[in-house]
């Protein structure tokens, strides 16, 4: 495969995988608290905990192996934070974006979701308390993060969830339901609704282990690819998929009459496009010349071929 | 009235509020943009834009005039981004109240409310996409702000809009129609739901001017205060006011079956109440022996007697 050193072959993802995903479940479960007025912290606790992928805080925490920070403790807790919050965005949006008045959709990781669950004003109420949270993590009180970390990481991550990334390509989903997109137009909104969080999370991680300028150009351009690589994989999915395997109801897309890259390039071209695309992720990483990018391309492997 | 210093008798409050008003509004209008994805800032802006008291920005610049910040044009940005920031979390939070799952309003400021408006499914991605924005706009993207400012900005608003704040006082609030609360039930939902917000924009102010540690406490109690006889003295609206006056639909807490303070002490007793707690809000500003107090002095007077 284009760019892969050859010591990655060597490298245990699976291991990597389990200790990363162990460290990203404590913390979650350790800031998202239960103990919160009127219950609210378990619709939130319903919604972050016990279920995800957790991609977009691997590729922090992979992003993170890549640089050489001066104090490898403190870049550590702070690629953890960053971890989370990425997380916690993700998380939000699912639980809004499942509600009634948006996907209406009742299953969600093979379980009811939060509105279905807790009611849709808890289920409100559970994803702005989820956002909010999401920027107090990254501003720890005890200044355990230097402050222009956190104000960077914070600036990435509000760039990334707002009205000119994810919120903004919700909106252009919404807007697309039932319409004829070119292949631009339908790429422009998976880089926001999608992309912008799984670049950000790259990026913050990177931040956080004090990744150079230039390198960051790289690795901006292996978040990008492997973002968009996300969502066609995903149309992919939605087809070939069934609903068991996929943990969400299978087949929503097309039921929704919502433009995919399987109705724009059939299957066998979106399957090639997915493939196109995971190749440019891992030659990003090679122009990066980065140390340890073992885990980033494995992540893009995984996002290549995943199953859900 | 106890602690007003007798300067505050010559000071032009409408004059100094027309001004403040003016820069608030020019802010706003340039960070709240209608170019947006799939004109998701058009609903944005109609919920930020033209018709807000905008109390919570007046409290951020008022407490801002108190301190003696080093460099003063560069606290006062931060402060025109603070009352900005704590003014989108409020606009955020009208918008999500107001939709069918919560209170199922259809007026708010005499307008119909943004569900209304726009259709569910954006107004709810307009208020997640502002409160984005909040945080955004505490970190700029040239380092105008110093980042430890930014970042413990950050964390108050955070800290202010989340479940141990607005969020989870909207939880309680939810949770407690039909109920029979105790006055300190009732009265920290409203710490949290309107409360926290109303301090955190003293306190964030306050910050960005500097303003001493000792003397924060003294200012943390005239916001503690002051947000609490804001709640007071809308529950009193509630039942003297029409409509029309209020810009919102009147008499919605009695017909929602909604514990007041009205309720709890009777009408009488709530307005005495009130003036308690301006009265307090007073006491603290003349502890904190800060200068330039006018502003806040004159604030606590207008939540103490505002008519909408």
């Amino acid at each position: 495969m284009p760019g892969q050193p050859a010591a990655a072959a060597a490298f245990d993802f699976a291991g990597w995988t389990a200790h990363q995903l162990g460290r990203v479940e404590m913390a979650l479960s350790s800031w998202v608290t239960a103990d919160s007025p009127a219950d609210l912290g378990h619709p939130m606790r319903y919604a972050v905990l016990d279920g995800g992928k957790r991609l977009r805080p691997l590729l922090v925490l992979a992003a993170a192996e890549t640089g050489q920070p001066a104090d490898r403790a403190a870049s550590d807790d702070a690629a953890t934070r960053a971890a989370c919050a990425v997380e916690l965005i993700h998380a939000y949006s699912l639980v809004h974006d499942d509600m009634p008045c948006m996907d209406n959709d009742v299953l969600r990781r093979g379980k009811p979701t939060v509105h279905v669950q807790f009611g849709e004003a808890q289920a409100l109420l559970a994803g702005d308390a989820l956002q909010a949270l999401a920027f107090e993590l990254l501003v720890p009180g005890d200044d355990a993060l230097p402050a222009a970390l956190s104000a960077h990481l914070c600036r990435q991550l509000a760039l990334a969830a707002g009205v000119h990334g994810m919120a903004g390509g919700q909106a252009i989903d919404l807007a697309s339901v039932g319409l004829k997109l070119t292949q631009a137009e339908l790429e422009r909104m998976h880089r926001l609704k999608t992309g912008a969080l799984l670049q950000a999370s790259v990026m913050m991680g990177a931040a956080c282990a004090e990744v150079g300028a230039e390198q960051l150009c790289h690795l901006s351009d292996y978040g990008r690819h492997l973002g968009l690589a996300f969502q066609v994989v995903d149309d992919v999915l939605d087809v070939v998929a069934d609903t068991q395997t996929l943990g969400k109801t299978a087949g929503k897309d097309a039921e929704s009459d919502k433009p995919t890259f399987v109705s724009l390039l059939g299957l066998q071209g979106a399957q090639s496009y997915a493939s196109a695309l995971i190749d440019q992720a891992h030659a990003a990483l090679a122009a990066s010349q980065l140390p340890n990018t073992a885990a980033l391309h494995a992540l893009a492997e995984l996002v290549g071929g995943r199953t859900h």
